[in-house]
């Protein structure tokens, strides 16, 4: 039973690696990149979110599809944020989003009216890890409440992102976190690992991620 | 595909419900409960189950099974603060514990001279709630930097749950978290689910948990 379990997880990945090929190859037709945001539950990703569609909102054209397990609370919080379309996927259940969801969200969207796609990710720092979107890159969110060795325990997250977000940087004084343990236990396992220090709640870093954000819309490609 | 995923799936829940009944029935024959903690990564699980065995460590005879996506950091931390063996399960990548795990783990464990087994499963709001692992009750941690709407976002487990403990409310000055709003939604979604309000930090609440824990141990029931 094991191995008919392997063999048919691996059709079901090969089958999503097709489709995030598709995923890919349309976003590049119209020159669009996509930041894939993954996280625990609770890390801060819509709020992060919410802050980036009020500051660039009126700047860029920015498109979110937003994953949840159950309710469409998070593409709710987004939509008043942005006159954009906001594409709400539930999962039921499901633990993570696969292509298919993402290519289903994309038909809504209109690409060549779009500079940058944000995905938000089921909040699940551990099965969202293997399944590939077709995005440009994913970006692993997690707060200061979480503890540093999140990178050491969760490592094929962390080695899966390009970019680490760490947020709730305002409750620094309030726990016992050593940010500089935190970003070694991610760079030992990334040592690419490009980090943003943010506090969605005050608006601290929001401006040097939303530079970020900028490059990509701008560029397709993050830099 | 579609059909044959599920048909596999079906088996392999199946036998994990086969597992699940004798790791029961193992327990059941000593007299001993098992509380399996299930929460979202950075919790405050292992820190609760350190000032547990902290505190009760000389009256009760507590084991505990430590399950972790990677890295034995948490059982090492949870073996400083008690004699008794603390058993690590490595999923090595897998995000969930199952009964097979459990019941190799208690191989090691003398249940004749234990009073209560906690199973710390891997940190993950969503995929341990469809996973039976013979436990006498899930008990959800969350914490205040979460969100109230955790609840409402991953149904599942709060419905599994018959314990709730909402931990590092230490830091409810410092975070926009309305905790009645919490508990109604937590309601909403199980209404008999009881509520344990704790700082693991400060040890606010531990005594009230430790009492219910007490009580666990005495009737391998939770009350």
């Amino acid at each position: 039973m094991t191995i008919r379990t392997i063999e048919v997880r691996e059709k079901v990945m090969a089958r999503n690696d097709e489709l995030a090929a598709e995923v890919r190859k349309r976003l590049s037709a119209h020159h669009v990149g996509a930041l894939n945001l993954v996280s625990a539950p609770g890390s801060g990703k819509t709020l992060l979110l919410e802050r980036t569609l009020e500051r660039l909102g009126d700047e860029l054209s920015l498109a979110v599809i937003a994953g949840d397990v159950q309710t469409q609370n998070d593409a709710d919080r987004l939509a008043r944020h942005t006159d954009r379309l906001v594409q709400a996927v539930v999962t039921h259940g499901g633990c993570h989003l696969d292509a298919r969801q993402v290519l289903v969200a994309l038909e809504a969207l209109d690409l060549q009216a779009t500079d940058l796609v944000f995905i938000e990710n089921v909040g699940n720092l551990v099965c969202p890890a293997s399944w590939d979107l077709g995005e440009t890159a994913k970006v692993v969110v997690f707060s200061v409440t979480e503890g540093e060795d999140k990178p050491l325990k969760y490592p094929k997250m962390f080695q899966q992102a390009r970019y680490a977000v760490l947020n709730k940087i305002d409750l620094l004084p309030h726990v016992p976190f050593d940010l500089d343990l935190a970003v070694h236990h991610a760079h030992a396992v990334n040592a690419d690992l490009r980090f943003f220090l943010t506090s969605a709640l005050t608006g601290e870093g929001i401006e040097e991620w939303c530079d970020f954000v900028r490059a990509c819309a701008r560029s397709a490609l993050p830099v």
